[in-house]
């Protein structure tokens, strides 16, 4: 449920390459020609144009795009143009920089992605910083935070279908039982979001939810300034519903007074390939305004283009 | 400066599978052509052979091994038959199953594998189990052992060699003040020892060691009998020097009042193709008997035969 369109037999590398040196060459840059061709082509196609670039040119795509770019737009052009796992690597390594408990980045990392994707993840930031992803988060952040943070980043959590329901109506009574004491960090809350399976917690939270007459995250929101509660129910929403949780990432940047781009560009770089489809029908249906009309409105220029080439257009 | 001696040429994997299907016919079981294939073949050769036999006999060449051999020869055979990926999950899985205090197991795979190493033992147990490695652990620790157990297995540690001596120092330091005021499973005790990377931690350690007097571990000896003391000083065995540490475990196996046959084979098949050299030379440096000279005291038959096998014989 990708947005984004690639052409069906794409240029060869080469030629893009030569098309994006030539948009950088000369008086001005010619930004449409570089959203025309990368917000149009798939992850390994981009991988592919900048090894060739940077045997071509001697210079890495992305330092090219950074001297010519600025601002938003080249924010959003270089976060789309890094691999899945650079990206996430990139956006865990800014996240932990300026780590407050109102960051949701590495939540959604841990949470949204698959298993392998967390681990390429993992791995990428060890090319990147030479540092384990897990030792920055376990360093930068304290308590309770810590707490939930270090196992999620370091799961590599079971991906297959098997359920067993007694170990999910065991776990949801444990989970009622601390939330309803108000140990919302207690170890066994912790233990249960952090490692089981998607498939074995989507049993117990439906279990939660009909045996004891609440959603989980209505039981969680007994106090809807605490930023701990608010991360425990980010965490629940990224692993059960992605699209209803980056809807209203996507919601409050745009709402907010000046569009909040940094939150705006990483769900739709990082979701463009994904499920950014459903997203945007999740915007509609929440909005009852087409996602497209609503950034058109927020942002200008280049970066608009940009964002709205990756949202592959109003849906019909 | 593994052990065993694989022929510079082996026989095809058919030829071999073609021997062992031989060995297990008729009456009787030929256990001295088992060993003179099995024990002389290495991790990938194994691997090969069982796909050939499984493809050839239709069934798992384990299966078979496992109808044709009995108590401690059994156990060696097929534990060393696992490539080491699939041993360490089944290794971890036991451990897992009869978890104490005193199982040093879990510890072990943690901290004398490499990063990638133990990677693929979660992602081999990922498949023999249906479960996550750290779900597991999570679930049948508790207390101190838990937040120990959970990261140290959980880690994807940073592999490459930089080192940042200003954190050496700082964290020599924190370490020092916990161990000072007995806060042994203080957070930053196990986020240190269970995120760093092992060339971070050797700084640290021989910073610990400089400033303050004594080894870290001789400051984790207040109470000998404490059980998590001596886990954390296995943690730090098992990361600086693996050797010594697998030397004392293969020491009070083979002390014991009758040897305790678990644990020898535990090591002797998992670091056979990694370090029992090494670990032979320190045997010897402690002991003053040769390694082969102990075991050969101490088991009989087949066991010890295989054992032999796989230590290639006394060194000159």
């Amino acid at each position: 449920m990708a947005t984004i369109s690639a052409p069906a037999t794409a240029p060869a590398p080469g030629e893009d390459c030569e098309q994006l040196h030539k948009a950088f060459s000369g008086w001005g840059t010619n930004e449409g020609s570089i959203i025309s061709i990368l917000a149009h082509r798939t992850a390994s196609q981009r991988r592919l144009i900048r090894e060739v670039y940077s045997q071509t040119y001697g210079e890495d795509l992305l330092k090219s795009l950074d001297k010519e770019l600025t601002r938003d737009f080249e924010k959003a052009v270089l976060t789309w143009t890094l691999v899945p796992a650079e990206r996430d690597a990139s956006l865990a390594g800014e996240a932990i920089k300026r780590w407050g408990p109102a960051n949701r980045v590495l939540i959604e990392i841990a949470c949204t992605r698959s298993p392998e994707e967390q681990l390429a993840a993992r791995r990428a930031y060890h090319d990147r910083f030479k540092r384990s992803l897990e030792e920055d988060v376990a360093a930068h952040t304290s308590d309770h935070f810590r707490k939930l943070l270090v196992p999620l980043i370091s799961a590599f959590r079971y991906d297959g279908p098997e359920v067993n329901m007694t170990l999910a109506k065991s776990e949801a009574k444990i989970l009622h039982e601390k939330i309803a004491e108000k140990a919302y960090s207690d170890d066994e809350v912790i233990r249960i979001l952090s490692s089981r399976s998607k498939a074995q917690l989507f049993a117990t939270l439906n279990h939660y939810n009909n045996e004891f007459g609440n959603p989980i995250n209505k039981d969680l929101k007994s106090d809807p300034k605490d930023e701990f509660l608010s991360a425990l129910r980010a965490v629940v929403k990224c692993i059960t519903a992605p699209e209803i949780y980056f809807e209203k990432v996507i919601r409050l940047a745009i709402n907010k007074m000046g569009t909040e781009e940094g939150a705006l560009t990483r769900v739709i770089t990082t979701r463009a390939e994904v499920d950014l489809k459903v997203i945007k029908e999740q915007y509609y249906k929440r909005n009852s305004v087409q996602l497209e009309h609503a950034i058109a409105k927020d942002t200008r220029g280049d970066y608009e283009d940009f964002l709205l080439a990756l949202l592959g257009g109003p849906d019909a």
